[in-house]
Order: structure tokens, then C-alpha cells, then sequence
């Protein structure tokens, strides 16, 4: 299978909704572009990839995706630089772990010029929707699920791979405060946890909820098993800096392999930054609470960014993190965003510019 | 909230498709009958029910369902006894089940009276789809989902509460063959393995498929911290006969709680039955396979009614189960089954007659 831009058919907006749109007050992923990319899987094959104004889906009610779950997504972003030209960070990363999350969940293989070509032509069009402002960028939401029917709980014949776009503003608006979980887990050993699949992320609402009502912000997952060790949060991974040691955990079949996360590990690294890459107890995260070894925390993540962690609560207890001078999170989140925005020179190869 | 029957808004079909559906050859859950009901819940309140023709669901791309798998569902079976009166099995049990589900899912909960007003009214339009023959009986689907709208990941503002029915031939075609699983998990400690969420369908389906590529019908979990333990299958919970002693495995926050699986325990027991109870290895159940003292196991489930196993894999070994004279699981399903249909007396009192 093999699609260049030229075969996308495109069918455009006759008028646009950009007016509407408060670029001052944007929130997370709750307006959206004028057009989305739509291919159907059908009959073993994807049909050509269509483009249309953003519009609803209409399924029937017997459609898989409303009963098993058979739902992936993926995250990323577009930026503008101060020439308006469009860059993405690392997209091929995103195209490869959609196929591992559809190789899971039973969802066929998405192929690179069907997600890339189908990408860049929906950014071509709605390039004016990439927020300009400070912090601003386009969120886009690859996904891809079931909307072939039947009440049999068994993979569907019929998927549809979707690209929506919403300019947003920050995910989180300020530092936050993180919660251990002891008693509620994110994914099992042998699971979908390293999956980006739809039911992983409902399954966090609930106990997220409980530690919102308790004044945080996100829960830190920790393993099923034990709960002795430090996962990840709801859509971030975490940094540890004991000292000047920046920790974080493997990733494993629990864990999402952030690009984030790994972008910053190579970035640190680069900068001469102490890296550890090893399981991480809650116990000593506590123990170096307790004796001022524990400089910062933080979460690392595409809508994220680098989120700086006030402070985590654990076993009904509160542990406030210092004021730092010399942050390794915002040291990072710099670098990482200057990449990003086209501000500095990409030296890691990471910055896709987007061809009009 | 409180709705009666005469509240639910109904638009009925113009003709009816009862003439395309073929009796005589049903398979499970791919035809559906005339009409749907369908419940908004916006403004932290359920509208009123509405009965219409069944027919498709129309909802914005950034729709939660699609993104954070925000879904849960029931399966209950409605039956028809020689006179064409109409009865449901234990339905309260299923309503309670799917606000637990609700609960864990952040999804609303689902009043009482809506869910049985609701289907009971449709189960009266949609009667002469119940299958007569032998082991036939309309199954229905309870839903609900995320409807509300938006890429942030967090609980939606919107939902529907959706019943479908599917007039439906067995599950299973004979005997099954199962494999248990070392590798993949179903679910995890403190996860969300006990409600019927649509994620753990799917999380399924790809160890399932490696079954199935290996000559097997289904996957016995074991629990994902040590695989020792015999959880239960894809959608049936499952019991085990070593001499004449009938073992099931607890419940647990990773297992679904069957209402198959206690219905079963009570009618061993009052047939004097020996039942247990408890954690069983797979160690055990591969030593009776070799001593001989495995009798039978078989899958308990609402779709797949008492589904007899014939053999299972482990470790690259098939065990074959013995061709019994006096088995456990054909007497069992005689009763259930016998009152499903109204063909005994029901001395449990599980039995529910749609009144018309
Ligand atoms: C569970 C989870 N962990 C981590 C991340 C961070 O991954 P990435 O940096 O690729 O965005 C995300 C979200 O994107 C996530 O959903
Ligand atoms: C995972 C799972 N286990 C067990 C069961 C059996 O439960 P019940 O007997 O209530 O149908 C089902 C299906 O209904 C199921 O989906």
C-alpha cells in the first residue's frame, strides 16, 4: 500500500470557523480545526484517506468501539515559529508506537505514508488554527478504533484511523501536586499499560477523582504488584532529581514510552546531567523527602510538556518540594521547547518541518 | 429521579424487519431488532428514555468514547417459554452490576427504574424477535458511554445509556478448548478488571487471537503477579470438577463477579453438590489432569450459558478432559436453563416475567 499527498481526496470547509476561535483563552483540546482526515479500514484494506470539514462520525450501535474498548490513540503537536513555519517533534516516534498500541489492542497496522502524507495535508489546511502565543500549540489527535458491529467479543472487521486538531493552551496551569497510589493500579504485568489504548485512561478516572477531591492534581501510579515501585502519571512520565541524579523508571509492558521522556533523557545526558534509568521505590523518594535529597520532580509528556511537581502526598502524609535556583526541569523544558519552536539548532535531528 | 412506563417517549418503526431475520440460523449478536432505547445524561441529569427505530449514533469526533474508552455494558438474555410469555433472569442483579461498572468507569449512575421501565417497555415492542427454538433467546445490551465531547483526559460531561437487543443462536458451537495464559493478563490489582469496561474486551482479543492461531477457543487468565492462579475467561467465569468436588475461584477486584457463576454455586449446593470456593492453582488442575481426579470444567456466562470444556493447553501440553456419564455442568445447565425457560418451578425466585 502506497499513498502520496495527491491521492488524498479533499474536500474543503466553504467557510471557516477560525473567527470563532479566542486564540487569548484557549483551553486543552476543546475547539477544533476546520477539516479532519478520515481512512476506513474495510474488506483486509484502508481505503483512501478522505479530508473533510470536522464533522461528527456516525456509527451503528452495535459498533465494537462502544463495547470492547478497541480504541488507540496518539498525541502530538504542531509549533510555529516566529516565520510561521510549521515543525512536529519526532512524528515518525508516534507513527511507530501507534502501530505497537494497534498490534495490541488487534487494530491493523497503519501504514507510515497513510499517517504522514494524510498528516502534513490536514496541517497544510489548517495551519492558521497553530496558536502563536507564548506556550500555544496545535494539539492533534491520531485515532484509530473499531466501527465494525456486532455483539461478539472479538476483534472488529471494520476501523476507522481519524487526525482531529485543536489549538490549546497548557494542560496544566501551574505546578501540581501528585498523589501515590497504593491501593488502585493504572495496568497489569502481561496488560496494555504500554499501550496508548482508550481504557487505560478511564480506568484512571476514578481514582484520580479521589485524590482531586483530596486537593491534587494527578495521581503517580505505582506497580500492581507490590506498590512499592513508581510507574508513571496519568499522561506523563515521571522525573526524579535526588541530588543531582535526574531518575526515572524502565519502561516495561506497564509503561508508556513517552517521547518526551526519552527526548529528555537524551537531552540531559547531553548537558552533562547525572541519568538514571531504574526502578525507583516509593521509599527512598520518601526517605530523601525527608532529608532534602529530593530537589525536584516532574512530569514529562507531549501535552504536558515538562510539568514542575509542587509537591506529592503519600500515605495520608504531604511532602513539599523546595524552591529551586537551578531547576533541571525548566533547564530541560527549555531546551526541549527551543527545539520545538524552531528557536534553536536541532541538533538531535528531532524537529519535521511541514512543507506547504 | 422516577420514570414509568408511560413517560418513555416511543416513535415506532413503519415496518417492521422481523421478516429478514432468519430463525432458524442465528449466530450470536448480529442481527438487532426493531427499535432501541436510548437515555441522554447532560446537566448531571438523565432525560427522558426514548424508545426509537433502531438506528445510528451520531457524536462528535473528540466524543470521550472514542478517546479514553469511557464505556461499559451488561448482557442479559430474555426468553420465551411455550406459551410466549417473556422472562428476564435475575435482571436487578445485572442493573446493580452495571452502576458498579458505572461507579468504577466515573460514569453516572443509572437509575433503577429507568433501566427496567426502559427495558421492559422495549422487550414488549421488540417481543416476537425472542427466539423459540432450542437454546435460542434474545440477547440483550445494556451500554453506556462517554458522549461528551474533548481531547482532556478526565471523565465526560455527557453519556448515553443505550439498550440494544440481538435475537441470538449459542455463543460457542460445541466444546471449547482453552489455553492458560502465563505471558498475558486480563487484569490488574486495583484495576478494573470486576466491571464490565469495554478496555478489558479488547485487551483481550490479541492473546485470545494467539490462541485461536494455536487451536484453542479461549484464554484462562491467571493473575498477572505470579500466573499460578486461575482467574477466569475472556466472558465466562470458569469451575472446575476434581473428583466430585466443584471448584470456582473467588471474586475479586480482577475478576468479573458472573451472576451465571453464583447461580451455579446455589444450585449445587441445593443438589448436594460439594462446592468450594477458593484460590486454585494451575499447578493443582495440571496434577488432576495427570492423576485422573480432573473430571470436567466448564465456562459459566449469560452468553455462553454452561459452555463444557473439552481439553486445555499449558505450558505446550494438552490435557484432555474424560466423556463423563453424570456430568456436573450438563445436570447444572439443565436446571439454569430450566428456569431461564419457565419449564420448572423456581424455587430460587430469580425468575422475572415481562409483563405485557
Ligand atoms: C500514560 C502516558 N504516559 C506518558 C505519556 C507521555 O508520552 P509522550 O511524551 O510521548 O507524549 C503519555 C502521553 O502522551 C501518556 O498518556
Ligand atoms: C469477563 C466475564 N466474566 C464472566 C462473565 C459471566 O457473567 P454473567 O454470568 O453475569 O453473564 C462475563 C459475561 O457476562 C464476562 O464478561
Amino acid at each position: 500500500m502506497s499513498i502520496a499527498t495527491k491521492d488524498i481526496i479533499i474536500e474543503k470547509v466553504k467557510n471557516s470557523k477560525i473567527d470563532q476561535v479566542d486564540f487569548d483563552n484557549l483551553a486543552f483540546g476543546s475547539v477544533f480545526t476546520d477539516h479532519m482526515l478520515v481512512c476506513t479500514y474495510k474488506n483486509g484494506a484502508w481505503e483512501t484517506p478522505t479530508i473533510t470539514p470536522y464533522q461528527p462520525i456516525t456509527l451503528d450501535p452495535s459498533a465494537k468501539i462502544f463495547h470492547y474498548g478497541q480504541s488507540i490513540f496518539e498525541g502530538m503537536k504542531a509549533y510555529k515559529d516566529k516565520n510561521n513555519d510549521v515543525f512536529l517533534f519526532r512524528p515518525l516516534d508516534n507513527h511507530k508506537r501507534l502501530n505497537i498500541s494497534a498490534a495490541r489492542m488487534c487494530i491493523p497496522q497503519i501504514p507510515e505514508d497513510y499517517f504522514m502524507e494524510g498528516l502534513t495535508t490536514l496541517l497544510n489546511l489548517d495551519k492558521d488554527f497553530i496558536p502563536t502565543k507564548d506556550g500555544g500549540s496545535l494539539y492533534i489527535r491520531p485515532f484509530m478504533f473499531a466501527s465494525g458491529n456486532g455483539f461478539h467479543a472479538s476483534p472488529a472487521n471494520e476501523y476507522k484511523f481519524i487526525i482531529a486538531c485543536a489549538p490549546s493552551g497548557a494542560y496544566f496551569s501551574g505546578k501540581v501536586k501528585v498523589l501515590i497510589e497504593e491501593k488502585y493500579s493504572r495496568s497489569a504485568n502481561g496488560g496494555v499499560g504500554y499501550a496508548k489504548a482508550g481504557g487505560n485512561y478511564a480506568g484512571q478516572f476514578y481514582p484520580t477523582q479521589l485524590a482531586i477531591e483530596k486537593g491534587y492534581n494527578q495521581v503517580i501510579w505505582t506497580d500492581d504488584t507490590s506498590h512499592e515501585y513508581i510507574e508513571e502519571a496519568g499522561a506523563m512520565n515521571i522525573f526524579i532529581r535526588i541530588n543531582d541524579t535526574l531518575l526515572t523508571g524502565p519502561t516495561s509492558d506497564r509503561i508508556l514510552d513517552g517521547i518526551t521522556r526519552k527526548s529528555i533523557l537524551e537531552i540531559a545526558k547531553d548537558q552533562g546531567i547525572k541519568t538514571e534509568v531504574r526502578k525507583i521505590t516509593v521509599k527512598e523518594v520518601v526517605a530523601a523527602a525527608k532529608d532534602g535529597s529530593l530537589k525536584e520532580m516532574f512530569g514529562a509528556g507531549t501535552a504536558a510538556v515538562i510539568s514542575p511537581i509542587a509537591g506529592f502526598g503519600y500515605r495520608d502524609t504531604d511532602y513539599d518540594l523546595p524552591e529551586l535556583e537551578n531547576s533541571f526541569g525548566e533547564r530541560l523544558k527549555k531546551i526541549i521547547t527551543d527545539i520545538q519552536y524552531n528557536k534553536s539548532e536541532d541538533k538531535f535531528g528531532w524537529r519535521y518541518q511541514v512543507k506547504s
